[in-house]
């Protein structure tokens, strides 16, 4: 991957896919939209990875498939998210296709979430406990808010464009932070929801960092739209399916004081 | 779709994706890879249908897995095939990767196909039957036939690329004909097979006729190596999941007689 990059990068500025970088001195053409390489890298993994956790029921007669489903809607997602960046690189997107895309692109998502867990029931934080007791049912708008979620994400990473390195870099603050998290956790009740995580956020910081070598100042690459969408809809994806949708927002909280 | 394509053209000709046509004496820039708009037009209502065959279930406690994961798992190689097509039109891949990618595109319907048939038992046409019997299991072999069926029918497709309306045209008489099969066996034993086939066939029959009407001759746009991707994959789909997979290498005679 470190030495896939240098090898395309002029396949991206024959294809007009170059911008100049604003804060260096030369006037050099810098490849744009590198994070579909990355992207591609990164499903690629994913896609061999698949039958792995299944290994061992693959040629038992009762295959989990309702864990199967979360992997492949998790990948459906994600791909979804890489053409529609690489879309949004290459043809400029307008406004209303970036909020309308992303919440398509995770329809698939929130089937699975209903079909595999539906619990729309959210616990109350301690001091509005009087007010509104300690859970809370949310229904149809636990729905909406995780919509939400991937729309939210995207467009937080792609906040901080345009200094070199920052984009990566921040993402993969993000996802070691997140691996942790889920490493920690794997020991809890519910260690199967964190190692499904974890089989997306390794890949995920591998491949970044490879980007990020390129990337990092003076960046002989240009991530593009499509590194942010992707990370964005990695982590709702981990979020919503690893059922740590709250805590995912805790980790987006520099993004959201920085704007 | 019909009146939205016109209203997109400028947006693919600042990207730079245009052709002169070839066949035409003006040197008129043409919009190339619109095949990306009816694809993404297909895929979101495909997602927007995810629920519907589903909703007798979806509030039962026995949810059929098996089902929804076919659908999502189709759902994910037909949007890699179509990101993998705008970035053929975008980037112009090399030969490997356009072998290599579809293959890789095509792992989790091999895996869903393992999982919910893994019948690799192969009918002896008649003649034959003397010598090898009434059936044979090809086991291994027939995973590796289904993994080639993708690659060949993008690239049959493909193939005819360059006259107007050609690919788009003859991509509509092979759904049409696929169509017409399936409803032919709805009546039949596997008629879920069938059914699963038509809600592929239909909106795809719609969006590719709706970019007939502009790619037709005087062509106002080209689809591009990305309506190839998706229509063959699309094929490729139907054809595995369908169980009918030796019947679409029929209806492709027309494509490999003209090679």
């Amino acid at each position: 991957m470190v030495r896939l990059i240098p090898r395309l990068k002029d396949m991206f500025i024959k294809a007009n896919l170059f911008g100049i970088d604003m804060s260096k001195r030369t006037g050099d053409k810098v490849p744009e939209a590198i994070g579909v390489v990355s992207g591609c890298i990164f499903l690629i993994t994913l896609f061999l990875f698949i039958p792995i956790p299944f290994s061992q029921s693959l040629f038992n007669s009762h295959f989990p498939h309702d864990e199967f489903v979360e992997l492949i809607a998790a990948l459906l997602s994600i791909c979804c998210m890489l053409l529609l960046g690489f879309a949004d690189d290459v043809l400029d997107l307008r406004w209303r296709h970036k909020l309308l895309l992303p919440t398509i692109a995770s329809l698939p998502l929130l089937m699975v979430y209903h079909v595999n867990v539906n619990s729309t029931t959210v616990v109350i934080p301690k001091p509005f406990r009087e007010m509104l007791g300690v859970t809370v049912n949310l229904g149809i708008f636990y729905y909406v808010y995780m919509g939400m979620l991937a729309v939210f994400c995207t467009n937080a990473i792609n906040i901080l464009a345009g200094i070199n390195g920052l984009e990566v870099g921040q993402s993969i603050v993000i996802a070691i932070s997140i691996a942790i998290f889920n490493l920690v956790e794997l020991s809890g009740e519910i260690w199967k929801s964190h190692q499904f995580s974890l089989y997306f956020m390794f890949p995920y910081i591998a491949t970044s960092l490879a980007l990020l070598k390129h990337n990092w100042y003076p960046s002989k690459v240009f991530v593009g739209d499509t590194f942010c969408y992707l990370s964005g809809m990695t982590f709702a994806v981990v979020g919503i399916l690893g059922h740590f949708s709250k805590t995912t927002l805790l980790f987006f909280i520099p993004q959201t004081s920085s704007t």
